[in-house]
């Protein structure tokens, strides 16, 4: 619990053509068809939506990049490229993250707390995926039309940004707490649901018996980005831990897309997946007031193809970030 | 400058074959000169090097992972598995880092700044680099044989811990001021000195210009790891600025090998580079009281072998800590 809540006082949102296609289109700032951005490759692609997302929330925001205390910021591609590259331009103090799909709600828990200590008064939170780029490093080249499989999920091409302040008028980051590695075992990269969720329970479980909280104390617990095998899973254990989450929880890879309809088998994922839904729809929601007390979890999934390659199942963690409209309970 | 200044509580480092037939080879607590460490890939290695000197630094610091409120972590491996795959036995909240080979270095600031504020009384801080690791992913096939130009770095088999806590007996972080990244157009793969300079240069000058401290000030004013190449560079940078350091500066990339007599070329690098140094040389000789007053400035160049086919530039960041063996002035 933080005892001088930072405020979101600035966010953005970028995302691709399918993304602009869903059910939140009317939630994003910026989208480009093509999605290239502009620009002549995928990667710089990548980059070039951090970039945008960070700039439109500094704007929002009414800061100029000078006035950041550091950004925090990582994405799925090898060596976290997409942030140094987006990063490079802000010329402010830097700390890469490495999380997977978790990395928007951890740089969010970190810029919170050193928000909260005084370390910083404004901070930037960044995260960003890509189809194409994730496509061709962790599964197949584009060209190949590889078929996917039901269970899974579609890495969203999509950029999100938070500007975090000490000072401001809400919604505010009241708790945070940082996920632990749990590792059941899963060894499918096509069920990233299914190696998740464990780790979901395990931080849900744990703030829930922490705090006596219980579901129903929320207008919304959202976790990025389990999917339809994860939603399933986290739903049932959750229940059998005594906690009915069915009339509040969402997740945001099933958030993203019109699922069926888009068909998008499992769903959505990638660090760009819940940070463009928590810094575009939800921030949007708190804003014309209909959202007012939100659990934000974000699972990431730590493997690589290198790992699988090599027999190694799918370590899963999940950092949750409680946002809400009021300062004080 | 931290109010609380954080003690280290416990250190540990372990290293591979040709790090242990060193100049610093009496300084490291573990070696195994198959570099494989009882593991059956190079990955599983690089992992279990890092396990390891999680619980030795433990272990000195007769505490139980338990007692860790985070770990901070980072390695070079596509998606950090090898800081993933260590952590997920300790069961602790885990932060996943990825800074190049400033990893060791952004750890402790964060570390350092969440002890400093008391949002945890303990942290460990990991980074791990492997030479098997590293070649292949970055480089070319190890049965390749491939020549190496004069100005390369040899990725340093190697990992190094500290476990950080609120109450000590020393020796304590001081100060800490994370870099910025700072982009000079170099594109050369093979001198990676030549692009992380000017990032050590940038943080060193800020902190010197904050501070109104000069070189003199020190014991030992330490990067990791510009190598060959990037010491000269930013003997000549700090020069020109009107610091002269040529009497207190050294670099763990030419110290963790007898460079000439090794064959090393350029000199080491890579995530485990500074951290076995500082994790081993640097803290027993703390210990000794040998040293009293040291600033470590870990560089990393944020590219990846994808971003260089692009033809984009080498990114470089510098984030620095100060360790000393008093709490106060």
């Amino acid at each position: 619990m933080l005892k001088n809540p930072p405020t979101v006082a600035g966010y953005a949102s970028v995302v691709g053509k399918r993304e602009h296609e869903g059910p939140l289109r009317e939630y994003f700032d910026l989208h480009d068809s093509t999605e290239k951005f502009g620009m002549d490759t995928w990667e710089k692609a990548e980059s070039e939506m951090q970039r945008l997302s960070l700039n439109l929330a500094l704007a929002k925001a009414r800061l100029c990049g000078q006035e950041l205390g550091a950004i925090f910021a990582g994405d799925l591609m090898n060596q976290c490229i997409g942030s140094s590259y987006a990063a490079e331009c802000a010329h402010r103090p830097f700390f890469g993250l490495y999380g997977a799909c978790s990395t928007f709600a951890e740089g969010s828990v970190l810029a919170s707390l050193l928000l909260d200590s005084g370390a910083f008064s404004r901070c930037a939170v960044l995260a960003s995926s890509h189809f194409c780029t994730a496509q061709r490093q962790f599964r197949y080249p584009l060209e190949y039309g590889c078929q996917r499989t039901p269970t899974s999920q579609r890495t969203a091409t999509a950029a999100g940004a938070l500007i975090l302040a000490s000072e401001g008028n809400g919604p505010y980051i009241r708790e945070v707490l940082p996920g632990t590695i749990v590792d059941m075992g899963i060894t499918d990269i096509n069920n990233m649901g299914a190696a998740m969720a464990p780790a979901a329970y395990d931080t849900l479980t744990k703030y829930f018996g922490e705090t006596g909280k219980k579901p129903e104390d929320f207008d919304l617990i959202l976790t990025g980005d389990l999917g339809r095998e994860g939603h399933g899973i986290i739903c049932d254990f959750m229940k059998s831990a005594g906690y009915d989450m069915a009339d509040v929880y969402n997740d945001c890879g099933l958030m993203l897309y019109d699922v069926d309809g888009q068909d998008m088998h499992s769903g959505g994922s990638g660090c760009g997946c819940s940070a463009a839904t928590v810094a575009g729809y939800i921030m949007k929601r708190f804003e014309k007031k209909e959202l007012c007390n939100v659990l934000y979890i974000a699972t990431g999934a730590l493997m690589s193809p290198a790992s699988l390659q090599q027999g190694r199942s799918i370590p899963g963690i999940a950092h949750l970030v409680r946002i809400s409209a009021e300062r004080g309970e």
